[in-house]
């Protein structure tokens, strides 16, 4: 077992009981800072070690998420399961789950439980709709919170069906926001301010991504209501999804590119065209601006010229590119933006890289991923003291799991 | 002006040169736990400062993600106006900007003169393409980095275009990112880390949003290359947008949840049906099961019936809201998902809320908005110690400029 990277968070333990995607998000980047990160996996494992690609047994989708976390498989149904983790929070300066509402409570530890056992810990919850109001207690998941909040009735036609990313953006950046919680609690205890109990939720890290359509809706008391309306943005001009030789192109103007944008196009006529010289214009005749640059596209000769010219006047661009075109881009590996990493049963594997870039410690350093209960004597011995005997009949009363083929 | 709210920050001074959104969005979120951010504009004030809505002078857009913030203009072109961010850097924690990479270096502020002036300081830079790699320099917006990354080809028809969601997803979440990354550096400078810099960029945000393309992708060598297709997901079934009686619908079922859908919509036979009875199944026949579904959802009297059918069964289920909808849920007012805020200008405005909640300090604490330049004097006086006569000659030489209308 590799020890985790030296990074900012070593000699911090975090207590993990997050499963699926928006938890073990949060917990990835404390691993990746060098937490000691303990998953506590139910029996079976995590639901997402069935998710494609499977290897030997083992699954790239968990193998992303949960790299460089240790895995205790336990039986939490049973007291000693629930005696175990009693003793790991006493010991631990994190705690997280992402079960629906209430359910940690059932298990017996709630914040109210939690904080007596350690005041010293930051706990951390996290859900779709979160630990309070009316609604806390429904089952949720990314898509689910992104229609809730308005955010999916802001893709797609106008006169059509709304549509998401086939990404789970939500899950992951929500897991970001319990990161970034969860940092600011730890340094506020570092000051002596104790613990205390963070609620996340997808539905509020969604919400606060509306940076215009809420103030929008309610400044005008309702009169605009921001609504889908396509792929070129409805407030301003050029902003949207042009077709290039063989790729789609996006091309964004604020006021300072506009002159750009005419260069690029060869229509430095248009620069001081009173017709066009506002963003408020431009947007009230937008067809005609989207025409004239979608004619410009059509008459060049491959989409490296199209770029070459709109880049030469700095004009924010980019091709849409594929899943693949994007991650065999050289920039992307030069900064680490996707990374290689070794896998004992995948071999060379290509993963998005950590976000989080640090002038102080090395950048994406290497990680392994556990086998279900892969570190369940570990813990126990090394962290808890447990003796040898007390570990074996652990295993034979079924409380503690485990599966090397995973 | 109202002191900053009693939160974890109390007693940090953040020196803030970011614009438009993601810097303000990360520095919003500082603001909210009650760090002193000093914003520093540029003569004219931060672009979005024209955006809509605006009354009397003031942008609503401006005010939802700068609340807090003291405003500081000064002319940077001039010697004196270098000087005043060198003093300010002294007594500063944090200095965050997100020009295009090598415009703070020309500016006189790059990491190693900073660290120069104050080793003690977390430096933060923001952008689209990151400070490294062959394409540093390239300008960008959040649209951009989501096309670069291809985020955006997984939004729409196979056969169609591209789609992008209306809101600045991009931007807000690698704000979190920069704040999380800034928690995490104080946290370790506390600890007696030391300063250091910080790169944090759209592109390598939206590519971690990835969990499961890039490793598809990877895992089968290109094999499998994941793309748009539609509003419905290709490897989960049923996980996608149905159309209910007046709203469309999201429902999403793995594997725990395919009962509940039988259930509720009352086709128990399904349950143990072998055609359908796992996920892989179903994906093969997704056509089948979409029907089946949407059958029922045409059957229904009302979106009312089909959401309490849903959830009596757990069915993870939301209808797509529009922004007025959503915004009007009671859920999210009673956890302050969204908030009323008071302006000067504007009076209530509902806006959204502050999205970590931390169990021991108020969320959603009231602030206020500042004018370009409001706190130029405070600033130099209080914060730097100059006197009256300095002050009045930096006004005088147009040094400090402000502009009581906005």
């Amino acid at each position: 077992m590799l020890p985790p990277p030296k990074h900012l968070l070593n000699g911090f333990r975090v207590l993990d009981m997050t499963h699926v995607l928006a938890g073990p998000s949060a917990t990835r980047v404390l691993a990746e800072m060098g937490a000691e990160v303990i998953k506590v996996e139910l029996p079976g494992g995590d639901i997402t070690r069935t998710l494609p690609v499977i290897k030997d047994g083992r699954s790239a989708y968990f193998l992303q998420q949960n790299r460089g976390k240790k895995s205790l498989c336990i039986d939490l149904k049973k007291d000693e399961g629930k005696a175990i983790i009693r003793e790991l929070l006493e010991g631990s300066d994190v705690f997280i789950e992402n079960f629906a509402p209430g359910v940690i409570g059932r298990l017996g530890f709630s914040w109210e439980e939690v904080q007596k056992i350690n005041p010293e810990i930051i706990m951390c919850s996290m859900s779709a709709f979160g630990q309070s109001g009316e609604l806390t207690a429904l089952p949720g998941y990314d898509y689910i919170a992104m229609a809730y909040t308005g955010m999916m009735s802001m893709i797609g036609e106008a006169d059509g069906a709304p549509y998401f990313p086939m990404a789970g953006i939500g899950d992951v950046m929500t897991g970001m926001h319990a990161a970034a919680g969860i940092g600011f609690a730890l340094l506020h205890r570092e000051r002596g301010g104790g613990g205390q109990y963070l609620d996340i939720s997808l539905i509020d890290a969604y919400m606060s991504c509306h940076e215009l359509n809420v103030e929008l809706y309610s400044a005008t008391n309702g009169e605009v209501e921001p609504s889908r309306c396509g792929n070129h943005h409805y407030a301003v001009c050029p902003l949207g999804i042009f077709k290039a030789r063989d790729h789609w192109i996006c091309i964004i103007a604020l006021q300072p590119q506009w002159a750009g944008v005419c260069k690029a196009i060869g229509r430095e006529d248009l620069i001081e065209d009173v017709r066009y010289d506002t963003n408020d214009k431009r947007v009230g005749k937008s067809a005609e601006i989207i025409d004239i640059i979608q004619g410009w596209l059509d008459s060049m000769p491959s989409d490296d010229a199209i770029v070459e010219a709109l880049r030469e006047y700095r004009v924010p661009c980019a091709l849409v590119l594929s899943i693949g075109e994007a991650i065999a881009q050289p920039h992307l590996t030069q900064r680490g933006t996707v990374r290689q990493v070794h896998d004992t049963k995948f071999g060379e594997l290509t993963l998005p890289g950590m976000p989080l870039k640090f002038s102080a410690f090395e950048h994406n350093q290497p990680m392994e991923t556990a086998y279900v209960g892969e570190h369940n004597r570990h813990v126990l011995a090394d962290v808890l003291g447990y003796s040898e005997e007390k570990i074996t009949t652990l295993e034979d009363i079924h409380v503690l799991r485990s599966d090397p083929s995973t």
